[in-house]
């Protein structure tokens, strides 16, 4: 894995340079991990002009690492009581010799910023903007494997929790339980804060668990994801509690699941985010549901749950080969609850196959 | 409750004039749930020159609230696609003619400060610094008391688990039966990644749950905390597994159990932080574990887990009445492992009885 990450640092350093500087500070943690292999609470990752070196505040063996830090990488740990990582790195850029210091000024605070300039006062501070997060959005197949992986685990703590009984339990035990299986079944953790939804919560996005109790009748909707290696992905799902779903909740079902489809039809290396976008986002408007959605339809994942790009009206830019997203549309309807339906999928080109579906759980209404 | 929050926010309203600015912007959600009583995600509070408002990046029945604000706040959720609040706050602020608004620069990034300068250029921004944070630190009775039932929760968790067979189970399972357990008995959810710590990995602070497996002769360390109505109160234990421990066992127990009660001791309207600190630390020094012991001994908590004041060596400051904080000393001796003892107290005075413990349970060394 070594000369992955020193690739991924030798083509920031490339944008860097082009930017006018030769050194660079990631302080944003999904950032660190990408570029060096892992992200102690804390560390910040200095692109040096002789050396790259991982700033940490507690030596490695003290602390949750969260991933293995590559060999190329120094690891210098602040000694004494806690410091800010940030603030150490930009003393070893200026004793390094470097003129001026790309950093993350939208993870930064104007506080450490401050403690920066006045550290290493001759330092020129630029901004390195969202360049990590650009060379993060295009995965590799070794990423993609492990968000396969991590597909396969929310899969299968889904499919076991359909088959245990549902009525009369709470939001909350039902979202645990998800939680309890994902780990079982090797994931690091859970994403997110699983949202399962029963009755009137059902079809909200991001609808944290309450003791509202499952009842005959209900939708009840299920979003959950598993880390897996750093790498995150997310499946939602509703389902009907009982024997015969309402023409209502069929109707709605089959409308939600039309636009979900859409959606991932229009996924292709070329396809302008808010094309997929509006895609999905039609065929509810046209049903009269345009005025509650979502700000997205989806997004893309990685080693962060909700990474660019954003599937969304406004978005600028066109989908790569390679990019795994999220298709999520959903209607919530305020009383009376509702419909999402979540996947994540791996766009690829129609020569590979078209979209690769790696949340593989059935998608008809099931009634439980 | 809505007095509180205003008083709260007048109090803060007073700093901020001592300033030299009318108005601020509140970014940090704890201190938004602090001053307006709930905190949606990416909310912000404007404290405005004639009415102070709730900015949030979508309506409220949209989204999970974390409370539930406060009457006299107006609320005003930004229409389109994912806004930034701060920026709208500042918008407003200027049309309030606002002359000058001070901003949290320990949590605004540098990219959102300059969003904010150029959407208000003429409202000169200050630094409110940690203003919120210090009227955090000393709690009142209704805090106090939420902070008490979080205590007795993960006192009941904690017992539960320890009625249960241990030998041969993971690391990671027995975190996620806590976590349960603690959302059984009422809590939100865990205050924090509950740890489980076993054998050579006791005694780590902040320790993550591996796949370790419990066995006869272990320490095991196990820290957790609850959040009760967004209060974070924690507690850690150690014990031994089987039934007797090694004499090197009981020994260390001893030795942090001394080191712990010197801190609880210390606990007293006026002390010093550092004296706090250093009372149990030089129990651990003494003994000749100076070098390996973390950073502060105990921390203030609230509706943060890691809240002013730090009780740690080179912490400026004094405890005054009403304050919780832990107590929280451990060691870990790589390769073989430790113990930590961790408790939640208030600072009362002697007349009122001295500190108050919130957490109970025994710190005997129970073999289990």
């Amino acid at each position: 894995m070594s000369e992955v990450y020193a690739a991924r640092r030798e083509r920031l350093r490339e944008r860097c340079s082009a930017g006018g500087s030769a050194t660079a500070l990631i302080s944003r943690p999904a950032n660190v991990r990408y570029l060096s292999g892992a992200a102690p609470e804390g560390a910040v990752l200095l692109l040096g002009i002789d050396q790259d070196v991982l700033v940490c505040t507690a030596p490695l063996d003290d602390q949750h690492a969260d991933g293995r830090p590559d060999d190329a990488v120094r690891v210098h740990a602040l000694s004494g009581p806690a410091g800010d990582a940030a603030v150490a790195a930009a003393g070893l850029a200026a004793a390094q010799g470097a003129e001026s210091l790309a950093v993350e000024e939208h993870h930064l605070t104007v506080a450490r910023h401050r403690a920066l300039c006045s550290v290493a006062p001759r330092l020129r501070l630029g901004d390195l903007g969202g360049a990590v997060e650009q060379l993060r959005v295009v995965k590799d197949e070794e990423e993609i494997a492990l968000l396969r992986i991590g597909a396969e685990i929310v899969d299968q703590a889904l499919s076991e929790l359909l088959e245990s009984i549902l009525v009369g339990r709470t939001e909350r035990h039902l979202a645990l339980e998800l939680e309890r299986r994902l780990v079982d079944h090797g994931a690091d953790g859970p994403a997110f804060t699983t949202s399962v939804a029963a009755g009137p919560n059902s079809g909200r996005r991001g609808h944290r668990p309450t003791d509202r109790r499952v009842e005959e009748g209900d939708f009840l909707s299920v979003c959950l994801g598993a880390t897996y290696r750093g790498y995150r992905c997310e499946i939602g799902r509703t389902f009907v509690i009982g024997t015969s779903p309402a023409d209502w909740q069929i109707e709605l079902y089959d409308l939600v699941f039309a636009a979900q489809r859409a959606g991932r039809q229009a996924l292709a290396p070329g396809a302008a985010y808010r094309d997929v976008d509006r895609a999905a986002r039609q065929v509810l408007d046209y049903a009269g549901y345009g005025s509650g959605l979502s700000a997205l339809t989806g997004h893309g994942v990685g080693l962060e749950i909700d990474e660019d790009p954003q599937l969304a009206p406004a978005a600028m830019g066109k989908l790569d080969a390679c990019v795994p997203v999220t298709v999520e549309p959903g209607v919530h309807l305020p009383g009376r609850g509702g419909v999402r339906i979540d996947d994540t999928l791996v766009v690829r080109s129609e020569a590979d196959g078209g979209p690769e579906l790696l949340t593989i759980t059935t998608k008809e209404l099931l009634a439980l």
